[in-house]
């Protein structure tokens, strides 16, 4: 099994930006404790700020990976580009969230991806990743 | 660990219901392998059709669970008094729908709960309860 | 066939409340002349001011009835749970109102009932379930 | 008795328009069927595409019928003016429609007739019609 | 100097439709005084309930009238293209109400007449002509 | 007859201020010809910029004079405590605009004052107050 | 006088929910403070979190109490029904609030009682309640 | 204690103005008998149509005043300048009706100045200010 | 290949209406070049201002054309009645504007027809019908 | 160069109004720092808590000053009345803001200033008269 | 004449991306036959999932295009980038899309572009690029 | 003191761009004269039409620059992700733009970054940013 973690806009931060909102972890650190979690699993990890690339990584992944895990972050609320990329690839995609969006600003609780993604996980800080994984794995 | 599922109106129908959204297969004949699972976790299961019956279960709950898994159902939609009991309880309520909420009615899309849930967990069908057990598990 | 009229939240009060909207007549004084009106049919009827309740007796019907007559009353407008059980039931469910909702508070105009229902009778009196219960008659 | 059927655009299609929604039966051959039914009605049937010539129909009914059965389709969701009509004269209407128009497009939620019908029957197919008949001749 | 007055849908019934609102008077018998009034000018009068059958007249007035005083009753409500008539004409069009239409139902508030029109006079009864026909002379 | 013309705010600088949309005459030099129009009619003109003052004026106007002409110009979409002073007086207030509001900005479209207005004059320029009076000379 | 004081949803844990908002004294502690003031007045108290029991208990107090005190709590926001029973029955009905429903989530700025309520007090805390018993004593 | 009531517009002509919602007795009256019902209080009033005048005397009270009965009256719905005047001065402000301003237009559904009151008290009549009046009482 | 130009309301005086919008060229100038551009197609042309009579036409149109290119004008924006046409003909209908309605008022940018359109053209002036002409061209 | 400072309702408090958003600053404190860092200007300050005096302020300013800053306070989310005085005279009005209105309460973003303002400055604290004041002074 | 097709995000999955609603054909495959329907006209495709990039790809067109084929696909409902970039340059810019966006998601009813293009082209699948390109072809 | 500008897409054209509303100089030039008008201060400018670019260029300037000028153009009213990015850094961001957005189209009203940034200046040309170093260099 081969999964493709892909992170959004200012997701590269994690760690420093906001820790009261986001914890003070880096995602790197937190990625390694993942692969050793789940050594079975071939795990992928990409980040960008931009839009396209984010569409570009989406389509890449067809054929090479068996899911994906999305924190589209901002780019969730704002994005149709993303969304028909999720709906473009055969892969199921599941959208993660670091923090609870529908505590937070209004915009932050509509999402474009949430009705083309096979599930959705939000609110449990970095574990909401952990979760997304166990589901995979439980899928095999 | 002390887990506490509860379960919203008509979902005690599950297997017989709509069965092409909510599968086929009795929450009854779910629990149990969900039990089996995770011997470690002590699990009560509550269904109920009345709004007034889960806000009471929800306060009734303090002290004697370590997490409750809420699946409201159509009273997530339309709610304030189960909002305002997970808001009044000290224990850690995740909020789980079998079906994506999102891909659905417009009215199906707002959840008064979501703000106040410790995390939330849609479309996985029943699989969404195991992640909040495995997430509750985890948190030991 | 077998009928059940479902009547929902104050409308045990027919007769006493709001006399210039609702009339003057007790719903069991109706229920006994509809009952003579169609002798072959078997009617049962069952009021409750509990949305649960409601949700449960229209649970409980399949396969006890041929037909159900709903007068959610105020539940048609905010509930959600009672048109995922008319949803849930293999028995056509007629929606009826009294009173002309459209003529009253706009809160009134919608009904989450209405796009499940078999079919809408709305603002005849207590004509409306005669022409409900003729309706099921004529489809024998 | 004497009843006005009044039916508005494209209802002359019935029959062949969209048979999935409609029914495959012309509404000339449900009339017949219709006047056997009640021979003690004197029954008349008019259609038009014409906005204003539905206006003028009804207009020109007060003192010649005892009660109309409208079902102005499209321009139910679009005219005051019809609206209007109803309001300036005597004579009872029942609004009707074939199909559940909840359940399709939204703009097919609002009736500016509704508020000032008799009566409003939702869904039924044809029988609608039949419903609103026998309503009518009930009241003799 | 000639004056053209359109009357919309329903306002063929004046004097008898919605007496408490609309007086009970016919609009005949009113203009004869109108024309009593204003000897010196040459006015005509036009009523349709056809939405296109007054954007006909509309059309036809060009260069032989000076000025249209408008009551397109309902249509003022609903219609761009009566709208889009006055647009295109080079005739004055003065748009008259005789009921306060912003006491009525919310519907009556917005006119699609009036940002295009000369002026607009609402709420004097019958007068609300005479008002028009007083501004057209004075204009002279 | 006793006529008061209360302008409100910014309709001190008429003739001055933007005279593209409200014409280069004050409304004092237009307000002696309108007397001279009517010698038979008692007239008032006052104006304010301060909304409390207005309704000091509409209040004091009671057993004083038999109408208001009331340009409340930018209060008209924002007070509801003139629309109350105007609900208060038992004289009949006619609401006058220069310009076409309804061909401006969107909150011009919306006004407080004319649901409890006897009548509405829009966009006559300053001809828009000679009809007021005329409409009031007439009623004598 | 007898006054029957009705608490809704989440009411019962007053003292332990949310003391930040709502105080730390329970209900009824304060209900005997209550007694020991109004010596005068039957006073009864009653709580459910079943939206439809507090519509049964509104109609029952129907001939055995002057005055009802609702603090409807969630369900003021969405229940249709319980504000349907204030409407049947024909007992003044005071709604209350401890806490300031204005200065919290939007959902709370509604109340479908508030149309049809005697009188409202908000945001005294407990004290709400006394203010209600005051207004009821001094009606004698 | 010393307590000022403050009256917005339209507020002196009580009494007078729509006596069928505001009752018919002046406010100077009133204040004499409520002077009387409290003589332990000292208390003032003040009543002004201007916002302005509304905004000065409530920072004026500042130091003077324990406590401020404010009916903004119209100004209520309008002025986000009385309301930012009660946030300036640290006297508990009480926001009273007279009216049930719920049961009326819409407009009058929401007031700015709620959510920074101390306390709302709607709909009493004139006893809405003694229920104020009480509160302060009972505070010392 | 057969096909039907329907145009609505208001087009019958293109050429002279608002020519900096419309250009100043007439239909049937127009229409002539058309059909010398396309000397193969057999060419029809039909306008009327009356909703009804387009409906009429376009139902009429079944088996006797092979497409329809719609202009419905204003009626694009108002009509259910044009578009419930357009679904229930098997002609495949080309909706066409001369203007750019998305850079005019709003209440232009929604069309009835659009959704059920086979494809749209809008804005090209009358270049607009002769893409039309086109596109049916390159089907044969 | 000859600038006038415009302060609406409840700046008169800065200093003490809630120094935690406004500071702890009387303006004329400021106002006379302003002064000495712009010697070669002459400066004027006005505060009212009145709409309409701060409308008579703008107005007179005509002929009087090269520029205005208008903090507007409150009235800039509320009143028509000060923009259309802005819009009437010829003087560049730039808007300014002490706290960054964006960030607080939903009716504090919009500004019917904004639109006619020359240019706006939000957020900078005191600095914000100070910016503008440099724009002005950098104009000459 | 030198054209320009600008493709925007997932439109370089054509063929394989949701072929029921946009075909199985590529992109490059249709370009090719497009070329040689029109060899006289130099034809340039450019695609690019980066928003940024299809804003400098219009930018740098300048000069070098003579008409540019925009298919901004998600972008043209959420960029409000690339429609500054289409007014910024003095090419005219079709807008085309080759499903019916109308009958898609609401959000897809909107285009930012749409305002400024010189002509929009929607729902013929690929041949919408075609007719595009004829329109070009017919002006020189 | 180092300072960074920002600008978004499309301002790499300005000069060219619709010089009527945004001027005819390049912003390279306009940036020598700021760099001579200040010579105390390190300024560095950055531009890109890529919102992403925005990002990583927002996120790189922590550490290396005591303030921001962020012109976003477009980008202000449409994209989270760099208002997320504004709040991630500790620098202070000052939002910027040429035009008075308030007075054009209705969608760029709005700002993402307003909320989160440290000031907001709007509409005084290339003199904004002026403004904003002036703002600076006074904190120093």
């Amino acid at each position: 099994m081969r999964i493709l973690i892909i992170n959004g806009p200012n997701l590269n931060l994690l760690g420093t930006r906001e820790p009261e909102i986001y914890g003070n972890r880096t995602f790197e650190n937190y990625f390694d404790e993942l692969r050793e979690l789940f050594p079975q699993i071939e795990m992928e990890y990409y980040q960008s700020n931009i839009e396209g690339a984010l569409i570009d990584k989406i389509q890449e992944s067809q054929g090479k990976f068996d899911g994906i895990i999305l924190n589209a972050a901002a780019y969730a609320h704002t994005s149709v580009g993303i969304a028909d990329a999720v709906r473009a690839v055969d892969i199921p995609v599941i959208e993660v969230h670091i923090s609870n969006t529908f505590s937070r600003e209004d915009y932050r609780h509509k999402s474009f991806i949430a009705p083309v993604a096979h599930g959705i996980i939000i609110g449990f800080g970095l574990k909401s990743y952990e979760l997304a994984v166990m589901y995979f794995n439980n899928q095999k």
